[in-house]
């Protein structure tokens, strides 16, 4: 694996992490490599300075408070700076096209992070800017949410099994959180299950790209209505019901979808029949809707474990995108006197 | 002294700053001499990094001018970062609660300072986050300032004056600025006096704690529309009149209730019989209502002092529940060769 | 030229930077140098600390791209911080006097940028605030741009040619930016057009600086609506058409005004009968009204370069204003051994 890094950080041309598709199991694993490196690093007190006044830029044309705070810490701890274009703060697409934007913030700074209306734009901004651009989450899917969410999913893996093994269910809406669940898993050869009404199954298209993965890497996509599939889950999944941006769903339409049958309380924690079955949630959640306070404040609970792996996957993102994951590999196996 | 910063530092357990309420004298003092020693040694010239790479998330539900600065000039000078979270950025009791957000803040950030609508919130914040977190104003107080206006006061004690001989007169509105003035001046064991209208006296619950303190520490508290109380005072202090948040007032309503009585002026400066006595405000101010512009530019004026230890206050706020004051005094000392 | 920084670091008396006017033509020069010795220091892979743990207060009346993240990446890159205080974000002028907000910012931060609504208001913070005031842009100039573009300028300076050789044609209407490239490039000696349409030529108040500066440094001033002008010239520059701030012009109005006659198209270009002709825009443009794709992305663009000096000017202006200009410079040179 050393070898990869060396070819990444050798070769500092620009990459962009769009969409975890582009990319192979060995490449994403790196990633998680040195972002759970780096936690433990800083965990025990370390402190790393290799993105040492670098910039990074993050667009937002919707709210966030996740992907903001992760990734402006991130670059903090790391030496570096990230700048909050919040919202209305700069005119992405309004008196200034995007692709014009894209060239000015790419020459002024190190790397760019986005979170878009449309996926069109974050592909747009990665096309005409010169330096690496991350999708922090679009219309279409979340992939550093997958890499906080598979650290979260191998920090709790079931002991003794492999990832062939692994059951991951998504109950409820087919948000694009629940599409890159599947996007990720799969690549790591999962067996990802979409539970949910057959009105808001995640898609035909998005379904390819999965099973695409598992010619490749074994695991397996089921999408059904049938409560069935919840037996055997190792990882209970879910998102807020009331969709996204200029798509919200009014709370009579939604509850009419999903309540009661799709809400992940104890009852259906239990149709996993499996004591330890871990509860995972993107966050922000909407308590007593989608999943109940009981499941989530519950000992099986890891959300919050998720929430802070954002933060851990944002740091190996900007270094592996930054060109500065394999030196601060070597830093810290140096100060470690490994 | 420095027996209580060691056990500060060698017991990092979390320490929240709500209210100055929940301390003793020794520790409000405490927190002065370190936000003192290290105004001197940055004015000096000095550099500090003892907060090297820390990160504090600003969390406001209202706007804020010098909170806001003061806070991410201190984290900036102390080598660490403030991510300003402003008003409507994040959801703060919307698409999520505070409990929730408190949990995930507290995985990513080192410290929390929350400028909330209502007093609830913050202490909510405090239960829930893994990390200090620090009221930067509520409706009902506002500890910071507090501690910025005890370091200006300190800063201009008359000679020869103990603090239990110091009269403090706050002239005007019952806000929480007058009820956070009341709460550390006796916690001083100063003599405290609200000069206004009976319809906007500080409330009797405010009033107990004053009487609390002034039980362990000596001075008085005074509520009166006595215009004699006047004389002698040592420092008289205003704020606006039209209230805050959504409890704003029209203007021919506040103006019935104050004007012309409790606008500081030079009569009402003159009626102090002190030509030495200080005029101070929380600012900003509302010029010609509530002070006039002789009063804040004249020269018994420290509006502007009390503005720059807002900063001086918020460096001594972080370094304390940072767990980083004693390791920052000790390396001051041996910087300076003492 | 060393014996001046000598004097600006020996003797750090505050000095603002509202207007280029305000400095003669070998100070400018001097900033200048700074920039571009730093840019080339930092292209090169230099670390610079020259501004540790400084703090740059960034005031909005106007949103912003260019001018925030330019300057916030400076002092990043210099080891410093920039605070954005976003329009809105204080109440500059509202629940605060400018005036006041001047000097509590100047009490807690070491330098301030404003974009401003109006001219005075930059000018009254200079007036209060005890730190230096850099203009971001105002309604009357721009002159941070300025030390970008004549940057950019000095970088395409045509082979052979001295700055009394040079012609800088501003094409359509006369915005600030038009004001400002004129007060630059006659500072400089070069021969400055305004091609526009009578009624938007720039006022005879703005001509008078121009004219002052030709006595003084050589060059030449125009303002004309005889196309003929556009021979020889060896930069074209223009600017979005609609106006600025509550001046906004409707489309149906100004396009009557300048299209098609003074859109920078391809037969513009030609009319230069120089096929070496810069194309420059301060940005955001306006695409296919005042120029089009095909000059902007033509291979005389060089208004993404532009974009750039940006952050290179940024550089110069808070190193020379903040005092640390030399100091930087001599550390440059002694890490280039020099």
């Amino acid at each position: 694996m050393d070898d990869l890094y060396t070819l990444v950080n050798k070769v500092p041309s620009k990459k962009d992490f769009i969409d975890t598709t582009d990319f192979d199991q060995v490449e994403i694993l790196d990633i998680i490599k040195t972002a759970r490196v780096v936690r433990d690093y800083l965990k025990s007190g370390g402190v790393l300075d290799t993105l040492y006044h670098k910039n990074l830029a993050m667009l937002f044309e919707q709210k966030s408070t996740r992907t903001r705070v992760s990734f402006e810490v991130a670059m903090s701890e790391l030496g570096g700076h990230a700048l909050n274009l919040a919202p209305g703060a700069i005119q992405l697409g309004a008196h200034e096209t995007i692709e014009d934007t894209a060239q000015v913030l790419g020459r002024m700074c190190d790397m760019i992070m986005a979170r878009v209306d449309r996926h069109a734009s974050v592909e747009a901004l990665a096309k005409y800017a010169d330096v690496p651009v991350l999708n922090g989450m679009s219309d279409y899917n979340h992939p550093t949410q997958e890499i906080g969410d598979m650290i979260t999913i191998l920090d709790h893996l079931p002991e003794g099994k492999k990832y062939n093994d692994i059951k991951v269910v998504f109950v409820g809406d087919c948000t694009q959180v629940c599409a890159s669940l599947m996007m990720i898993t799969t690549k790591m050869g999962m067996n990802f299950v979409h539970y949910g009404p057959e009105n808001k199954w995640l898609s035909e298209d998005y379904q390819k790209i999965g099973r695409e993965n598992i010619k490749k890497y074994g695991g397996s996509v089921t999408v059904t209505d049938n409560r069935e599939v919840l037996k055997g889950a190792d990882f209970i999944y879910t998102d807020v019901w009331y969709g996204l941006y200029d798509k919200e769903t009014p709370k009579e339409v939604y509850m009419k979808d999903f309540y009661p049958t799709y809400q992940v309380n104890d009852d259906l924690m239990n149709a996993t029949e499996n004591p330890n079955c871990k509860f995972m949630h993107c966050l922000p959640a909407n308590r007593n809707e989608e999943v109940t306070d009981s499941v989530m404040d519950g000992k099986n609970s890891i959300c919050f474990d998720q929430a802070e792996n954002r933060l851990t996957a944002q740091r190996g993102l900007v270094l592996h995108f930054g060109h500065a994951a394999q030196a601060t590999l070597d830093y810290i196996k140096q100060k470690e006197g490994k």
